[in-house]
């Protein structure tokens, strides 16, 4: 079968494309912006194009794929821009629009659990939404508008919402990426916030896994919480990464402050997601 | 001051703009798509436009309003069709966006009572939406569309959130029309649906009353719900109607079924536009 990767020269693409292109019997097709380069699987096809110059016919220059993870989103991180949804979120519709009438039959596409906005506590799938910034309203927006495409077409979608996950090849801002350069430098302290916030993490390899599975379970799965179901604190989080390097690293806490545009404490529900799990190794 | 109208000739449109031509001291923009007709009021300007069409410089042939009542959209009552977000949400949003950065001060814009979806009970302004078709959906985007660029700009919002409405000059399918019709004909009986659903019904001459004072308040009132507050059965309501007339017409109750797409009680709080008349009352 023939999978195709939007964003596939992004953080978690690189991940989704290497770990597609070791499946036997799986074709991918990696669709990036930016041309090919050392982060490109050998062997794997590869598309340059960018989304909001789609012309008709991106269905044919994909290859006519069986699965699409679409993964690739404009201007992040800066999460508070207007253009997310006064010129992105009309893009990326008409672009995946075009696909579905055009045959496409699985949609794996990447939303975010800034959808909840500022809802504390364990989130599940079935919470309404509220989002508050404008990356997250419009993730909330094309879901809504392909789950509207998707009731009048063919197409088997799976809206994959996507919690805080780390790893290589994280954006240099990214506080996993800050703590192994001050690690790897030999830093006497690392500068953070109080750390006591509960998130979700995953490792990004884990969340190609699991975007992975979902494509090739060729079903319509409506919203998943791509998550691990466990509250962590950035402090424990942060510990574990110095305990594996055996670093003496000093975490320096409570030098930034919280950020007021989150809630405080929140993580994913992922009782859907390890169900779909089991129901997949269970039919291999 | 000046106040232009969207939707001019529309059945809301119509009430609104004859209610402001009988303000003094108020300058009335007519807004539509078709031309000035018989529902335009003597001495009142008129501007023949499509918002589809909008190019830059709306805000000046609009004659640069103090406010926008805007009530225009496209397509219904179609309320399952795509259209209201794969083209004409971005339209609505390009148009009053254009019209804030030219400096347009005061917005009052028409949402629905389908933002909220499908829940039930009262429903008050600070719930959740969660809208379940395209056209609650288009309505509730653009409202967070404008609450962002609201918070990035000095435009005043408020977001006239309606109920149902009645009265003369509505749709040919509307119920009201259908009974009145059916009355007029001297029919021995109205067929209609069981008639126990509750839901808030304003006559569309209070609605206009409610837009006016909102945009003459000069003030970002927010959302606001424009409902009577008083749960009411479609029974009572046509009952209404036809003791009004003095009309010995039968209702057939029970001859279509309920909607499957609405919940079947569901009324809006009015506590907050209650509150903004007061203050309207005692400021003048």
């Amino acid at each position: 079968m023939k999978v195709a990767v939007t964003g596939a020269s992004g953080f978690i693409g690189r991940h989704v494309v290497r770990r597609l292109s070791l499946l036997p019997g799986v074709h991918v097709v990696a669709v990036s912006r930016r041309g090919a380069g050392a982060w490109l699987p050998e062997g794997v096809a590869h598309v340059a194009a960018d989304m909001s110059a789609a012309s008709e016919g991106a269905f044919e220059w994909l290859g006519r794929p069986d699965a699409l993870i679409h993964l690739a989103w404009s201007g992040l991180p800066n999460y508070q821009s207007r253009h997310h949804f006064d010129t992105h979120l009309g893009e990326q519709y008409r672009f995946l629009e075009q696909l579905v009438k055009a045959g496409l039959s699985t949609l794996v596409c990447a939303g975010t659990c800034f959808e909840y906005g500022m809802q504390s506590g364990e989130l599940d799938e079935s919470l309404p939404t509220d989002p508050c910034n404008p990356y997250g309203f419009a993730k909330d927006a094309l879901r809504r508008e392909l789950e509207f495409l998707a009731a009048d077409s063919q197409v088997r979608l799976t809206w994959a919402r996507l919690f805080y996950m780390y790893g290589e090849g994280q954006a240099p801002g990214a506080l996993y990426t800050q703590f192994m350069a001050a690690a790897g430098r030999g830093d006497a302290e690392f500068r953070m916030s109080g750390g006591e916030q509960l998130r979700d993490f995953l490792p990004v390899a884990d969340v190609a896994q699991h975007l992975v599975a979902l494509a090739l379970g060729h079903a319509a799965h409506g919203i998943v919480n791509i998550c691990s179901g466990r509250p962590t604190s950035v402090r424990s989080l942060v510990e574990g990464w110095r305990d594996s390097l055996g670093s003496p690293i000093e975490l320096a806490l409570g030098h930034f402050p919280y950020p007021s545009y989150e809630p405080m404490a929140f993580w994913g529900s992922n009782a859907k997601l390890i169900r779909l799990t089991r129901e997949v190794a269970d039919a291999s």
